[in-house]
C-alpha cells in the first residue's frame, strides 16, 4: 500500500493529499511525529520533516516539492501543472509563492507559533509574530482574490497546484480559526470552489485531536 | 536575446546559471537591484525576487524552481534532474535541502547578515546569527562529504541540479570568505570537482564591486 507520512495540519503535506486525491491515486495516512526523531523515519528523509511518501514499489520520497513532481512524471493522467510551458511556469511560480513567501510571512508567524511550539515544548507564542502574521494575511487574501477575479484559477485556465498549495496553507490556518474570509470576497468565493472539489473532502472531514475548527471550516457554503 | 535578471552573490540566480551553461543555452545578465521595486521588474515577479528568465519569446520565468523546471522541459538535452523517477525524486530532495534547510539555517544568516543588511540599510549584522550559521555549517559540509563519498555525485551517478543549488550556495558564502574547508575534506574535494566544470568560469571570473574574495576562490586547486 502507498503511505504518506505526514501531520494533520502541515500546509505541505495537505498540498500532497490535495494533489493525490485529485489523481485518484489511493494511499493510506501515517501521522509521524516528526519531533520524536524515528530512526527509520530520518533514514527515509534525512530533514526529518513531512511529507514523506513511500509508494507500494518500495520507493520514498522526500519533500512535498519532489512528491508532486513525481506523481506528474509518475502518474501523468489529470496534470496539476498546466499543459503549456508558460501554465506550467506560472503554476510553480505560484507554488513557490505560497511555499516560500506565504510560508514564511503567514503559516510560520500564525500555524507554527500558536500551534507547533505548544506541541513542541518551545515556549510561548510571540505576540509580534502573531501581529505580524494577521497583517501579512491581508495582501495575500488581496492576491489571491485579484488572481481569482482575472483567471478561473489561480494559475490559469485549469485547477492547478497552485490552487491547491494555497487552499493547503489557507485550510490549515482555517482549521484554527485565523482565517478572516470578510477581508476579500474574491478569495472566499475562489476557496469555496477548491473546497466543493471531491479532493478536498478527506481533509475537510478529519479533526485533529485538542483543537475544534471554527462551524464554517467544513461548510461548503460558508 | 535570452536574458537572466540575477544578483551576483543571489545563490538562486547561480544555481540558475550553473544550470544554463551546463546546458549551453547562451544567456545574457542583468543586475536587478530588487529593492528599487522597479515597476517593470514586479510586473514580471510580483515576488520582486531574482532570478527572473526572460526568453527571446518574450515568456518571463520567475523563481529558481520554475526556471530549472521549465529549463528541464525546454531544453531536454543534458537533462540535469537524472533519468530515473528514482533518481528525479532524489535530486530534487536535495535541491529542496539545499534551498530549503541551508538557505535557511546557514545562507540566511551568513550572507543576508553581512552582506544584504547592509547594501539594504535594514542595520546591523546580528552575532548570534551569525555564529548560528557558521555552527550550522559544520553539519551541512559533513551531509555534503558523506553524500559525495557514498555517490559519484551529490544524487547519484550524474552531475546533477543537486550539485548545482549545493555549489550555488557554497560559492556564494565562499566569495565572501565564509567556508572553511578545512571542515571536510571530502566536501572539498567535490566543490573542487564542481568548480573544474566549464558551467563553473563565467560565476568564478565575476567579481562583485565592494568585495574581494579570498584568494582560494577561483583557484582550481585550492
Amino acid at each position: 500500500m502507498r503511505i504518506l507520512y505526514h501531520l494533520p495540519l502541515s500546509p505541505f503535506a495537505r498540498k500532497v493529499r490535495l494533489a493525490l486525491a485529485e489523481k485518484r491515486i489511493p494511499f493510506e495516512l501515517r501521522v509521524e511525529r516528526v519531533w520524536e526523531r524515528r530512526p527509520e523515519f530520518l533514514e527515509m528523509n534525512a530533514a526529518c520533516t513531512v511529507p514523506v511518501l513511500q509508494e507500494p514499489n518500495g520507493l520514498s520520497i522526500a519533500d512535498s516539492y519532489a512528491i508532486c513532481e513525481y506523481l506528474d512524471e509518475a502518474y501523468p493522467d489529470t496534470g496539476l501543472f498546466g499543459r503549456t510551458l508558460a501554465e506550467r511556469a506560472e503554476t510553480r511560480r505560484l507554488v513557490a509563492w505560497f511555499d516560500g513567501k506565504f510560508a514564511t510571512e503567514v503559516t510560520r508567524n500564525l500555524l507554527f507559533e500558536k500551534q507547533m511550539k505548544r506541541l513542541l515544548g518551545r515556549g510561548n507564542p510571540d505576540a509580534s509574530a502573531i501581529r505580524a502574521g494577521y497583517q501579512n494575511l491581508r495582501p495575500h487574501l488581496e492576491y489571491i482574490g485579484w488572481l481569482a477575479e482575472t483567471r478561473a484559477w489561480l494559475a490559469g485556465p485549469t485547477v492547478s497546484l497552485a490552487d491547491f498549495a494555497a487552499a493547503a496553507h489557507l485550510s490549515a490556518l482555517d482549521y484554527v480559526g485565523d482565517i478572516d474570509w470578510s477581508l476579500n470576497e474574491a478569495a472566499k468565493e475562489w476557496y469555496a470552489r477548491c473546497k466543493s472539489r471531491p479532493c478536498f473532502r478527506a481533509l475537510l472531514a478529519e479533526r485533529v485531536s485538542g483543537v475544534t475548527p471554527p462551524a464554517h471550516y467544513a461548510d461548503l457554503d460558508f
